[in-house]
């Protein structure tokens, strides 16, 4: 089973693709989608979308998972998040895959122990946890991480049905961590 | 010239297509797209993109309208109408349209010929400039008005070159208001 992270941003977003090996999460590949400063919005937009159906139609994800949003600042950043967030979304959807949220805390906590990880901390996870020679860009190694958060909530969440998610994410975090550990 | 205009919106999006034929503005076509409730939101974002992109290759537009988004009420509507506005952005710009934004302010005084307008005086001007038999859909009369106002900016902006677009548009709704009613 394959599983795409994604994480949209306004002027880049990044991407990650594991495979989960029976227990195990092995990194596949990921990547951040940038762009050219000065495009008009629409045509970044479209670059986007092109970009990650791209990525998904060689990389062959499973599931995807993204980010879920609470609060953006203000409403003027979240409309331009929200903009690239409903591309990725859209490009995921239209190739077919599930689609799966979990909360920035959930995700920090599936890879670093802690929901309240910084930036540098959930990398460096990241990094360690697929074996990676060096950490990812920040926008990547968040993608990686949701993917991450996913792999590793599969079979809990099928175990646990209908439960909270946020409950759900803790245990998961729990056994990621334990598990990685030995 | 063909243009097309979008509204997009969280649950229903408009579009509407008018040509300009020398100074006339005729109506083409229009319609909503409306992905079924209980859809998750991946795969409503994923249908409203493949509608629109459908949408685009058969009325063959030359350009695209759309609202642009000041302050919407909170951070969360701003996440959720961002999210169908990039899809819609980006459909426009995949098939290599210029896109082009006005104000509501701009668009209701182009079609009304005044700025603060209500949703049925513009259904109706809508219905009435373009000849209508009946008065559309809120959703498809915005983008209808935004594509009027498109139509009618076209050969007043290319003379007007960079002046403010604030200044342009209240230029562009009086020519369009004096002309339609010759």
């Amino acid at each position: 089973m394959r599983i795409i992270g994604i994480d949209p941003g306004s002027s880049a977003t990044g991407w990650g693709v594991i495979e989960r090996a029976g227990s195990r999460l092995l990194h596949v590949a990921h990547g951040t989608v940038r762009p050219a400063r000065g495009t008009p919005l629409p045509a970044r937009l479209a670059a986007l979308h092109a970009a990650l159906c791209e990525v998904i139609a060689r990389e062959r994800p499973d599931a995807a998972c993204v980010e879920r949003v609470f609060v953006a600042a203000s409403p003027r950043a979240a409309l331009v998040l929200g903009q690239a967030r409903g591309v990725a979304l859209a490009a995921a959807a239209a190739a077919g895959l599930p689609v799966s949220e979990y909360s920035p805390s959930q995700i920090k906590q599936a890879v670093t122990g802690s929901g309240a990880a910084g930036k540098q901390q959930v990398q460096l996870m990241v990094a360690r946890l697929l074996a990676l020679a060096a950490a990812p860009r920040s926008d990547a190694a968040d993608a990686l991480a949701a993917a991450l958060c996913h792999g590793q909530a599969g079979p809990l969440a099928a175990l646990a049905g209908a439960a909270a998610p946020r409950r759900r994410g803790r245990v998961r975090a729990g056994r990621f961590v334990l598990r990685q550990a030995r």
